[in-house]
């Protein structure tokens, strides 16, 4: 990793506080506020997601955002990226046909929904989070989009939680 | 409005799909995903609530954007105009010391919280949303806004169901 980048990782890790036993008892809290409200950080995360998918990936249909802060990230990088958005959202809050995959997190249970129309076979999709943490969202949205035979090329999250292992939930996926 | 303006509303109109009896009987629900999936139509929005509000307010500090929708719109539009961007979200979701409104939705009723932290006296906001319906999601907004002393600038919606006199309820504040 270049100093600069380095330098990049860091603004962004000191712009993000700890809530110790937030929402619920054990559980550290990330919270990203003071990112979003500081618009060289908040530029300089999207800056870094930006050049590894330019880096990493040619053609993209969608970004594919999960409800609800990957809202956050997800519209600017498809904006920066001349592509679309895709919404991943919390079961009921879809009109339409839909597909549904329900999940376990952190702290609770969950069922994620895209709309049957919103990706066709083969579209190149990039799903973007803010946070891994046990992995059971994101896998939860490479199901959704493996139903609709989608080409999953990438998942992405600002902050990961190495210690949850949430990357190993997503070894079946890219 | 310019025959250009015209056309640009047409596009974002185009791309916003009707769903009757969405959640609930009676209520038709505006549906923008293909607007979000067509990435010259998402630009095309954002490019509108931008010149908009470079044409009305000089010297802005925050935009605060609702949960979850009004996250889709709110930082695209904080990172295109250099300013920071805060959270509203769901009772419950953030944490630290909060301030918080109930208000009564076009179907049920909930909680809208900000941190305590969120904004200093005098510092100027503008909301945004996705949609303004009976105008109680935003007017809880601005009642949270003027419990931290914000002064707000605006408030912002993409779409408007006039029919619904949402405006009416905001009449207390800009």
């Amino acid at each position: 990793m270049s100093a600069e980048e380095q330098q990049k990782r860091r603004l962004i890790r000191e712009r993000i506080r700890d809530f110790p036993d937030f929402p619920s008892p054990g559980i550290i809290f990330r919270d990203i506020s003071p990112m979003l409200k500081d618009p060289v950080a908040f530029k300089t995360a999207i800056d870094l997601l930006e050049s590894y998918i330019k880096a990493s990936h040619q053609d993209i249909d969608y970004i594919a955002g999960l409800d609800s802060r990957g809202f956050l990230f997800g519209p600017v990088l498809a904006q920066r990226l001349g592509v679309g958005f895709l919404l991943v959202r919390k079961k009921g809050k879809l009109p339409g046909s839909t597909e549904s995959v329900s999940y376990a997190l952190e702290y609770g249970k969950a069922e994620l929904e895209v709309q049957k129309d919103a990706v066709k076979p083969g579209q190149k999709v990039i799903i973007v989070d803010d946070l891994l943490a046990t992995g059971g969202t994101m896998r939860a949205a490479c199901e959704l989009m493996t139903k609709l035979q989608a080409d999953i090329l990438d998942c992405l999250v600002l902050i990961e939680l190495t210690f949850l292992k949430g990357v190993e939930a997503l070894k079946p996926f890219p």
